[in-house]
This record gives structure tokens, sequence and C-alpha cells, in this order.
């Protein structure tokens, strides 16, 4: 069978999902390290979406340096269709977040700028970007097993 | 060949065009018969994508029901992967621009009522309700066309 580069079991995918992790981690520590996170429904928002990209990524990077390590691809439908679906589903919401998280940090900086201090604007701006970067790179996950799928 | 179902020149196929450009037009017109639109980002955006997304949308229901109506579904390979890419950037820009919105809406209730009208938010709101549905039918008419592609 032919090797997809990037698809689950590759060094490639666990590039991917360490990047993934990397940047889900720092988005959501830019995010509530901020004491007033909880203010805006948006924040909350990407808050629990990386709360739940964390995880997931974290624990297919561990699948993926384990199948590098004993040179054994997983390549079993079912199990490839849940991950498939379940970054799908991610990436979906991962973009929802950042979108959002982007709005309200543009009305916030139009605002009285005494009423909320700009530098925490910069803070959730930081936070936003490396949310689309996980985005980013939760989508080519994505594809590269959508691309993998049907040859199995 | 197989009629996939909801594929271009298909009669599902026009019906989701049609929904698409009846949702994305009822979301412009809630949107910019406000007068305030442009004072921020996110609505800037939401109107944009919109006047992208309803000549795409208009422009493929005209396709498709000349497609049902000669009884001759369009069979190209380069015109079907032209028209899910299109669908695929569009429905991303779209389900972006509402979340933004809803974010934006989302901190304009919380802030001063006397500042901001209320009654706009609600108009806001069912204008980035009718983007999300814009999103869902784009997005199926992408899934279904996609389904199609590797059958060519």
């Amino acid at each position: 069978m032919d090797e997809v580069p990037g698809s689950v079991g590759t060094s490639a995918s666990f590039s991917l999902r360490l990047g993934q992790t990397i940047f889900s981690s720092a988005s959501l520590l830019f995010m509530s390290l901020g004491v007033e996170f909880y203010s805006y429904t948006a924040f909350c928002y990407l808050v629990t979406i990386m709360g739940l990209v964390i995880p997931w990524s974290f624990t297919l990077a561990l699948v993926d340096g384990y199948s590098v390590l004993v040179k054994c691809p997983l390549r079993q439908p079912g199990i490839l269709l849940i991950i498939v679906l379940g970054d799908w589903v991610l990436s979906i919401l991962t973009l929802a977040a950042a979108s959002s998280t982007l709005g309200v940090v543009d009305v916030l900086l139009k605002s009285d700028a005494s009423y909320y201090p700009i530098k925490f604007c910069s803070r959730y701006q930081i936070s936003a970007a490396m949310a689309f970067l996980s985005w980013f790179l939760s989508f080519g996950s994505f594809l590269f097993n959508l691309w993998l799928l049907p040859t199995l």
C-alpha cells in the first residue's frame, strides 16, 4: 500500500500533531492568563475549544510517535474514520472560535481605550492567531487522512 | 454512471443553490438595511462575503436549472473541480464571517444599551443566523460534489 505523507502513523503526521498541540496550548495560555477572559462569550468559547483540541492532538501525537517507533502504521478504516470526523469537527469549531475572537477584539480596540486596557487586546490577538495556525494544521491532518480513507 | 443526489445538474442541487441564494440575500439585507453596519470590521466582512456568495450561488442555480430542463447533467472534471474549490473557499469564509458577527453582537449586547440601540442587535443576530444557514447548505453542496469528483 502506498504511504500518504501526513496520514496517521507517519513522522509528518507526528509533526502536524505536535504543532497543533503547541499552537493550541499557546492560544489557551495567552487567553486564560488574562484575568477577564470570561466576560465575553467568544473568549470562553475559544478556551473551551482549545481545551478540547489539546488532548485530542496530544493523544494522536502519542499514537503517531508510537507507530513511527515500532514501524507499524495504523491501517484500520474504523479508527481512521473516527480520526477524520474528529479532525473535521474540531477544525470547524476552531475556525469559528478564532474568527469570533478576532471580531470581538476588533470591537474592543474601537471602543473607549480607558474602558479596556489596550495591552490585553494584543494578547487576545496573539491568541486568535495561534488558534488560526492550529486550525490550519488540523485542517491539513484532516485532508491527508481523508485522502487515505478510500484506499483502505 | 450513477447519479449522486445533490451534485451539479440535479434538482436537489438546484434546491440547495436556491436556498443558498435566498439565505445569503436575506443575511445581506438584514445587515445592510441597518445604517451602522460599516462601523465594525466583522459586519463589513459579512457583507463582502455575502456579496460574493450571492452571484456564485445564483449562477450555479441557473446552471442547475438549465441542466435539469435539458436533462443533460454537467460531467466535466475540470468544471466540477472549480465548483468544489469555490464552494469550499466560500463556505470557510461564510463560517468565519458568521462567527465573528455573532461574537461582535454578543459584545454589543453586553455593552451599554443606551450607547447602541438594542433593536439593531436582533437584526444582526438574524443576519448571522441566515449566514449560518447559507454556510450549511453551501457545505452540503461541497460534500455532494466532492463525493462525485473521484468517479469522473
